[in-house]
């Protein structure tokens, strides 16, 4: 922690600083500068935020100097983590598709998604069991009769199943069905949740909440790692921006800072990240060559009849198509799919 | 739903849109302009996302004409609602003010605030039980001990309590000990804990997520109404922003625009809103001018020792002092502290 | 200048970093910690962005210290800055209202306006000659013919006059004509226009811009006071944010934020503010209960045919009744009006 | 335009629209539903804001159905604008690589910077002389001499030259000196800058404003197509969001949007849009991988010693790198480079 004193705090402002800092258990250095006091302070950052000392009088600003999480830290395995599901590993040289409908409808539509999905190269199919709707009044979902459905379909064609948990008593119920559990934009600080899921023994993928930041995208999985679980896959899907065109901006830019930063895998949602299907296609591929480990997508066999966010789903061709271009993408940068 | 079509869309791509919103259970009005044809149609658009016409081949745009909440428009009690708790009315004449600790740390601590409280002429307390935290290595609260301190110290004196509510296993230890349970900005969209909150007969004070709109803080109320609970409080705690000088930037707006819009109280947290003690008296003051029905602040007698966003926590006095100027303040907008 | 280094920054980067300070004509103090090491930097903070450090490798981030404006640096006055034009003062006693319609439409429209602003307090009649318009197809403004009818209509009942001037090339003729100059959001940093204004002698307000954060509203206000212009007034009129509802978001903490880091007076501005005629009245009073040295509101005798910003002006007698609300809450926080 | 009524709102209220509607010279089209009333009005639309509509009593909303803007529609020339420079074309097949420093500081540098572009492949050379900067205390430019310096650096290496115009008064200039003028972000609604700019026969690249969102991006080129300029280039920059890791958010959707709604072409500057080199890289891959017609990067013979942004600035070598892995991706998209 570093605490700048303001031009003309005196040396008892100076010294009620410095005796908090001790009090909190910190070992404090001073130096006297021509204009500014600065206090140096060894101790305890993840706990303190550096707003209690912002607020003192005669104190200009504070910094945290130590990441606030420390197993979702770069440093803690600079070499990254690749997540092995199965055949798959998502973070490793093949950068993974995971494609299928918004909700599961029927054993007819999530059949033939994943004979689709498959056939475009993907590796995972996605599905909604469990929706969390903004209205009461929209379709929420067919429950763990879909869970079974999507875990057959998959089972057919060689596809591992994610799915959305949306609370804590749904986790039982998820890891019999599903490989990876997903943990959506909203929940994203559910730290109950999160808690919970950091016990079990199945990868999670987090996505990021539509008004976090990275940072704190990163402390949420930290709490995930902080449990015991380090099978953590983390998710651009968009945030939340002035511009109303598209229902989200997706920050494409957040996939190297995640790289940066951190040693956890990334990928990107651009179908939630835009929510119009004409822009889902250039985002995937914007997204994979900026690096993304994998990609989320949402696909149905007929998106004008889909039960909820028909209009980001891709037609089955077009999840063709797009597989094609990212190849020649993903070669770019090194990757394979 | 209104459905804008391109200027230079033929008239199969206008009979696709015609045969989709029949399809979708509308009634459709078309009426041919100079440059463009627009159809308008009655039905079920609470459920239809208007993005699912916007997608589609020759359309423009496509806009909701009715609003998706139903319970919670103020055409629904054009006269307002008063939430009544005890002897204490929110969404009367009288500015409820609410202030305690961010936590209940100690038996000690939890009673000199209710003293300093009720002094100050505040009706209720409240106190953190449960701490949702961004870290994993911040304090977590006391739990059910903390709960049974902050009753015992209310009902010396005479105050009610109100508390964070994390998740639906919580409920029924919450109902046990407080008056009014809180969902806190991170678990608006916690859809699940709400649907549960909808079934209990306490009042539930709602804040408003850190990205969320104000019609998506009325969604969300609508699924407590839809629930059968009609006892709810808005609360504005502050949105995210570009601005960092202010951890939030409270957005005193949505308390005239949600008394337009919905017919529920609506209360203003300046301590969240804020995040800094230097800042909450100007903007709880701003708050009552602008029309806020209550205020929930963070007070704590001794805010350099708190163990928990001490950093936004007025001072005794301080909280003695904003009380004397609201009341001021609420006689210019007709109302009494 | 604080430079932190990574955990694992080994000599050789410390030294490029410490070569590079030094390159830079900084005096450096090297602290090394248990984990990081840290460099404080005595130099020429104003003229070098942090982020040229942040780049480097081993360095994990940098922080500014000094703030990068000097001259509106609370420090620099520390009692406030009141502006006097005329008899009248802005900063201190007396809460200022300024009040008039979007834009001068004729003699008889700003003459009525002009005795409908005196009669309710005001002091100071505002008006557009010259109209920054988003569409080159709206009303453009009346020009030189608009300031003259304003200069008259403002003589007779005893007011001044506050225009916005575009372009520095306005400059010669607003001053024939205006009191105050104003500088609208869209211009906040229009460079070349801020350091032409620091050269005359009348005062400037000056309009944070929609997307402006505090600090950058303060270091636009530098280039007027370092070229020489010390009148300066600031204004807030919103902000852009992802809420729909209101054109803008007004942000009321920056009037007590400002308070703190500057001695230069801050006005608000609820009419651009918010863009609602519903809600400038909840949202002036707002501002002054949170301590603004005054307000710039649009009025207009007969709204719904004006030729600009109908929609935000305030009809004659909502101005009266306003007037009489801020009577009451300027007397909470120690002002008059 | 169209208006809907509030459910309740009466007949006199519906009305008065009415009547207002028809003032402003628009035809109505009233359709009586089972809930709302709904007017529809064709009519001067460009210069009507629906607020106006929205602010009366008894409406609930109101919206525009004809695009505010009309040149810069992608109807006004289906098959796209390609803008041709000498001979280069930006908007046809190929994607234009423009780089160079942020400031042109002495004649070596920028003499070396042609000779790295160049052998990149790149077409244009990019260089300030006048420079915006936040702070009055900042590198501000070489004026004129730097201009002159570009020129001859980019004769030697058949480069074209590109630099921002700050302000009317330097239009004379640069024309003589710039092959394509560039309109900064803060400038994007400077509407007197645009209007002269579109009086002169040369190309504009159009930044878009860091809080502008793409409606308001079209309606400023449209000052530049209706006052007769046709060369226009956009070009995205980044927006300013919550997150503060990168110095702004780019918004890639914005490449794929513009090609949809205008037949404008438009680049992306990956350097200011992240403000960090080790960010440029993977975003201008992004941008070109979601459509973009060109780039526009930062580079500097030696980064670490520039005047100005240096932060951002790629290295010669990266440039010369980032330049291959752009080729394999226009080809995924059907450009070369």
């Amino acid at each position: 922690m570093i605490v700048v004193m303001e031009e003309n705090a005196g040396e008892a402002l100076v010294q009620r600083v410095i005796d908090r800092m001790v009090d909190l258990e910190f070992t404090v250095h001073r130096s006297t500068g021509l204009v500014h006091t600065v206090l140096g302070g060894v101790g305890p950052e993840d706990r303190i935020d550096p707003k209690e000392f912002e607020v003192m009088e005669g104190v200009k600003e504070a910094h945290r100097i130590i990441s606030p999480y420390k197993l979702a830290n770069r440093h803690f395995r600079p070499g990254g983590t690749v997540v092995k599901v199965g055949k798959v590993e998502i973070g490793g040289s093949e950068m993974v598709l995971m494609a299928g409908p918004c909700s599961v409808e029927s054993r007819e539509q999530i059949r033939r998604c994943a004979s689709i999905v498959a056939e475009a190269g993907g590796r995972v199919i996605r599905g909604g069991a469990f929706k969390p709707r903004s209205s009461p009044y929209s379709f929420q979902g067919l429950g763990e009769e879909g869970l079974q459905m999507m875990r057959e379909a998959a089972d057919e064609f060689g596809l591992l199943v994610i799915s959305e948990v949306m609370d804590s008593t749904q986790i039982p119920l998820m890891v019999r069905y599903a490989d990876i559990l997903q943990v959506g934009a909203r929940n994203m600080q559910n730290f109950n949740l999160l808690r919970e899921l950091s016990k079990i023994r199945k990868p999670v993928l987090l996505k990021r909440g539509i008004a976090a930041t990275i940072e704190e995208l990163l402390l949420s999985a930290e709490y995930l790692l902080s449990g015991g679980n380090y099978e953590v896959i983390l998710c651009e899907r968009g945030i939340r921006t002035f511009e109303t065109y598209t229902r989200n901006t997706m920050d494409i830019s957040a996939i190297p800072v995640v790289h940066k930063l951190s040693h956890l895998p990334i990928v990107a949602d651009p179908s939630h990240g835009t929510g119009r299907r004409d822009q889902v296609i250039p985002m995937a591929r914007a997204a994979v060559a900026a690096g993304a480990d994998g990609l989320l997508v949402e696909m149905h066999p007929d998106p004008d009849r889909a039960r909820s966010d028909g209009a980001q789903s891709l037609r089955p061709e077009q999840l063709t198509e797009l597989a094609q271009q990212l190849r020649v993408i993903a070669s770019a940068v090194g990757r394979t799919l």
